[in-house]
């Protein structure tokens, strides 16, 4: 099985192949009969299940509340917001049959919500009493790739949350777009285990149709960017161009302030990049759909050690999610490389020896390392244990990413450590002209402008201007 | 506001238009601006959020895993199943542009997910260990709908979920067809209050590709029927199709036996049609979004009446889904139409005699009807009242069915009552030609053949040829 089912390639020879056969043999998703779009498989859509738990959890406590808004954007609705329509019209897919018959308007099928939702925002706001409104959808979204498939990455369906709040104020608006950048880094960090860096999105990166995006991105182990969530402040953009109004409580009739917000399915091609290894996934336990796998080891010719991997299972099931994997067809050294592949941060082997002794094999999946520990201690052990690769593969994580960020002050520099792969610290004038040409030259694209400036004083890294920001620079997906 | 937000139409008067007036007013969904499309508010999505909540930790419980399939359907996977094909084309939507690209092939979006999930399923199977799959999806489905569009029941979009199984014996998969069936049953029976007949389809009315489709019908009170959710026995029609085939443990390769069974945001209708009335919305405990709600009265020269709410809410919310409406700008009168148009099950009023005189004033919704009670017992009470009012709704629209449902023998008979609506029992032929006569006479179909049969014995009620069955026919949604 190991051959068969097991990753062929290296992480550090072939990162591309290696991602995809992680995803595909650890069973989270796959390629589809349909071009361009991927089958999430249940290993996989599990982890979109605890992401969700937790995040609407988060949301449902700070004031939002879930909807649902048609797919469908008539197309006169989607230009309304000038900006916003440009950026997104050339991956709309587009409905023109229904039935046998020609539809009169052609119909995108959403990249995003926001104008169809403002549409509709437009007539439940009257008074500053309706505001502020806070909704949020989770939902399939579709932009149409023409690059190459990469799964949870680039794909013409995809999986998200998008919240839509509406408020009387241009700062209410922009607590809402930190307090919801906020929780994505919880989520992220504390969660999936990969640190990020939080800041602002450029002029030539912000979303289409934003006054400002706020951005969280992290680094993948083969060394590029990802984007890992967004939260826009809107201003009044979008309510502007649908109307939306509100009579504030001086009398007088008022344009609202608006965000937008966003988290996908990307976040666990994410997981796969910055965590796992050689021998297959790794996950993080905090996110992971199974925390704990139980075998028996010679369970045929010892029945105690059926009964014992049945008991340790009752008392951690109260806290964890644990599976006892009892399949006769199949040995141990088969079902460790199957659960290995599948990322389950602790493995725990029982034989007749550990019977026997009171003890209890575990192996913990991030160091992939064995240890022997007492069968009576073992509920606070098993406690100590998820809390410290939780903690593990974040710091892991971390140190990647300081090891990989670097300070430059000359574009030769830049040129030179951009090929390399990592973050580019640098001097920025902030000028659009001057990110089109770092991006022309390079490829690169401005990351992120982090919340924390700091000695800006100097000149532009690209075009001697003066300096006017400190901004991270990277390859990215 | 009573009159301005309160339903300005009778139920017994104008059906339709009471029907759609509980849905807006009360908030649950609306009219969008897409044709054919709604909006799903946040306090009918919360209705729903509270059905899947409930059945997707069934579905887990009896080994249904979640998983994500595209939304597209190239044409020609559409096609592969001849029956099925022909049954839902005349109601998809295709894609037909990409971008600024005409695409090589349509692409239907799914109105349901057979024809995608199979041809992938019959990757994932090789061998009968792995069987049985049991796949289920939440998603948005499309049927290019051309009637006028009515909230929750005919829209062109809409909200469901989808399970697919795959067993090794056509014995084990007709198990798996009532299995579900029952679980919907008491889904819309135990926690939607709304009694059905369960049963068998007729060739006529069975799904497009199935070799038998089960049923759960019931009766709106306009005395038209409506379908609950339905259970297909797909029989090897697509595993011959798709190819799903397996090795099975005499090492024959054999086609596989499949299930497909729905419930989608459509039951949040019936939720409506069988409960409300001229107040407006009407929900079963079990499945409001908010069970109880707390008005303070008379706080403005009272303090301790608000600090009774909020402890009454306290203790109230271990248990339940409780709001305290203390809002300043509307007065109680206001409150009790508003919450009462939303269906709130039970209402607390909260007055300084109440507080002096250690009570509690209880509204229940589904009567109509006020009672004092101890503010010491309260507890108790209100879990009992929650209870009640849960069967007693149930109770209620079961006598109504029982009442509306008449046995007949002859088809003059038969045409008289069906006009007045209601169900009607009659011994049937089961020969399509038959059905198909009625319809086309009558506009009614048949709705169920009901699983109990008795009395089977003598003419069908249309063609006099022998009867083999009983049926329930009726006008339906």
């Amino acid at each position: 099985m190991s051959e068969q089912l097991g990753i062929t390639v290296k992480k550090e020879e072939n990162f591309s192949e290696w991602y995809t056969q992680v995803i595909q043999k650890s069973e989270l998703a796959d390629y589809s009969p349909v071009k361009g779009c991927m089958v999430i498989k249940p290993y996989g859509y599990a982890i979109w299940e605890n992401i969700q738990k937790i995040f609407d959890s988060w949301l449902k406590e700070t004031g939002v509340k879930n909807a649902y808004f048609p797919m469908f954007i008539p197309e006169a609705l989607l230009k309304k917001e000038a900006e916003h329509f440009e950026g997104f019209t050339p991956e709309v897919a587009w409905i023109t049959k229904g039935g046998d018959r020609d539809l009169e308007e052609k119909l995108a099928v959403r990249p995003t919500s926001e104008t169809i939702m403002y549409s509709i925002f437009s007539e439940w706001i009257r008074s500053h009493r309706d505001l502020p409104l806070r909704i949020n959808q989770w939902c399939n979204v579709v932009r149409w790739e023409t690059k190459a498939t990469k799964l949870f990455l680039r794909t013409r369906e995809f999986l998200w949350q998008e919240g839509h709040t509406v408020h009387a104020t241009k700062e209410e608006a922009e607590e809402e777009v930190m307090l919801r950048l906020k929780q994505y880094k919880k989520l992220v960090e504390e969660y999936l285990a990969i640190p990020v860096i939080d800041g602002k999105k450029s002029e030539g990166e912000k979303f289409a149709g934003a006054l400002f995006t706020t951005t969280l991105e992290s680094l993948m182990s083969d060394k590029k960017a990802l984007q890992m969530g967004t939260s826009h402040h809107l201003g009044q953009h979008f309510s502007k161009a649908f109307e939306i109004k509100f009579l504030d409580k001086d009398s007088k009739e008022k344009y609202a302030w608006q965000t937008s917000w966003g988290i996908s399915t990307r976040l666990i091609g994410a997981l796969v990049m910055v965590h796992s290894d050689n021998k297959g996934l790794v996950l993080p336990p905090k996110i992971a759909p199974l925390q704990i796998v139980i075998i028996p080891i010679g369970a045929e010719k010892t029945k105690s050690v059926i009964n014992k991997a049945r008991e340790v299972k009752r008392k951690l099931e109260r806290h964890y999610s644990v599976e006892t994997d009892e399949r006769e067809e199949y040995t141990p050294g088969w079902k460790f490389n199957y659960w290995e592949l599948k990322g389950v941060p602790i493995r725990i082997e029982i034989g007749p020896k550990d019977v026997e002794n009171k003890k209890l094999t575990i192996f913990r999946r991030d160091l992939n390392t064995k240890q022997s520990i007492d069968e009576k201690s073992f509920e606070r052990e098993i406690k100590n244990l998820i809390e410290n690769i939780q903690k593990n593969l974040f710091e892991k994580a971390r140190k990647f990413l300081d090891e990989n960020t670097f300070e430059v002050n000359t574009y030769e520099g830049f040129k030179e450590l951009i090929e390399k792969g990592g973050f580019i610290k640098a001097k920025w004038c902030g000028e659009i002209d001057c990110e089109k040409k770092i991006k022309e030259d390079t490829t690169a694209t401005v990351r992120v402008i982090p919340f924390k400036q700091e000695n800006i004083k100097g000149r532009c890294v690209f075009c001697e201007r003066d300096a006017k920001i400190i901004a991270y620079f990277a390859k990215s997906y």
